[in-house]
């Protein structure tokens, strides 16, 4: 540890992936005093149909109605 | 939050988990108080041979016996 | 399987947590197909410091300064 | 419970997965106390570029320069 | 990686942990082929109250009856 | 989307938490591409007793004894 999860949408590029988590792991051993050696990401990606926001949608034509 | 994690089969179609997670977001919202926006559900297929369960087949033959 | 995490904010009663994992498991048994006696859900109380948005604040004063 | 969740790199066999559930099952109910039949393994295979460890390799250099 | 989750009740002793984390490791190092200072397993105690199976009761009666 | 869940050790202060969480938040927006109000990092703090990494000892006195 720490071990960090990243849940999100497929289509990042390799090099998205190593900036991404290049700067996770700075973030972590620079403020979160973790030991370099320690830091371990791993991403999933959720495919569009895996994930849903159900209440998303009333709140964002509630917004747009004021 | 709450973010919701759903570890099932793969097969589920389209319409099946837009009900399910309709019906999951309906839960929290209005037996849990959760904000609508807040409400974020996601799948994860673990295909057969990614799961498995080494002590079932052993109770369920006890039982059988019974 | 199904197993379900539920991560959200803590303070939720015994009963609305019923609830809530009484209808997810209606949910998945009804809509999803599910058999009852495989469905599991896992709450997990995650404590206010110990989550963030960061960009949620700057989305909101943007929506109200439209 | 226990529900157990193995991330690893793809690539192992249906044996290797079925020998890997065995034991860890094994050593849940005889050394933790688990009900056999509520023990659930769920694989997940994490593709090569989906982990990252950037610290590994500053770590490995500075002891392979001792 | 392997990076193992081990969700369950509290209520086990230091040396049960370590007994089970112990067989873990020998099951995914001997079976699976995993590097031995690769493996970590994390235990996430689950207060009996945050968890439910709300389909086993009805199960069990089933099979009770029989 | 972007979750993301952070597993370390307990102690990090609430500013710590605060540094950690921004920069994640920079990192998924500015190289990953995702919207600012979606990113939510939660953090799980997994007590000393509850982590185990059975084969480091044994690495690093292999490591040593070069």
């Amino acid at each position: 540890m720490p071990t960090v999860f990243v849940y999100w949408a497929p289509g990042r590029s390799a090099s998205q992936k190593k900036a991404v988590s290049q700067r996770i792991y700075e973030a972590l051993v620079e403020e979160g005093g973790a030991r370099p050696e320690d830091v371990l990401i791993i991403f999933q990606n959720i495919e569009d149909g895996d994930s849903a926001r159900p209440g998303l949608k009333a709140a964002s034509s509630r917004i747009t109605e004021d």
